[in-house]
């Protein structure tokens, strides 16, 4: 079994208000912000309201709204750095490199032979992040 | 944009039965079987029966029952392999590294240590395939 979920991880900080993101976009059931150490311009990160470490513990409504706001932001991602791609990538436990345990997917634009970044590759710089964040809000529209 | 769907790729052959494959799990919208090139023991593909190139043109209902299925074989994989985790990938557009372009995800289970091996490391025998299958379907049903 997994752990439980610790509702002191800081994406569930970001969601209740406490640390700050580069949001992009948020309904009733997911948040989408800048992944603040990302593995290529424009990785983006989508997560649940509802408390999930992971895929396996989400409810079925969570994951439903999941899936949705993925296609969404995705979309816009796409749109906003001409992308002629995208990755996304779901990590669940150390083992697959989770290091945040609240439930989240990766968006990751890609052009046609740039590798992606390592994830520790560093913390990006937060007006370049508010950036990128604004084009991806107007592509949402 | 992204281009059409092809209808002649090789899951589209595999969801008409012009193609074997090992597979763990069927429903109405959605198809699960064994990846033939792993990147681990147990990696396990999730499609829709829809035809959908990517995760951008999948319909919303698709969409909805991948994300479901994704979810139910992921704890098959984990139970199945003992896993300490799990990586789940989706890939869009040969950017990215799609290959077969049929929106699919893949579950890869994951030991502590244990890195990925490249997609691209070749054939996996039938027969080991076949009883890692066996093994996913034991543990979802």
């Amino acid at each position: 079994m997994s752990a439980a979920y610790d509702p002191d991880n800081i994406f569930a900080k970001i969601l209740r208000g406490e640390l700050p993101a580069h949001t992009v976009y948020e309904d009733a059931h997911t948040l989408a912000f800048m992944d603040v150490m990302p593995q290529g311009e424009g990785h983006t990160l989508v997560i649940p309201k509802a408390p999930s470490r992971g895929l396996l513990d989400a409810e079925p409504e969570t994951l439903a709204a999941l899936a949705r706001s993925v296609q969404t932001v995705a979309r816009a991602v796409k749109a906003a750095f001409e992308a002629d791609g995208l990755t996304v990538f779901q990590f669940n436990e150390p083992a697959s490199g989770q290091t945040v345990f609240h439930l989240h997917f990766h968006i990751i634009p890609r052009r046609d032979g740039v590798p992606l970044k390592r994830h520790e590759g560093g913390m990006a710089d937060g007006a370049v992040l508010a950036e990128h964040a604004a084009r991806i809000r107007a592509a949402l529209g």
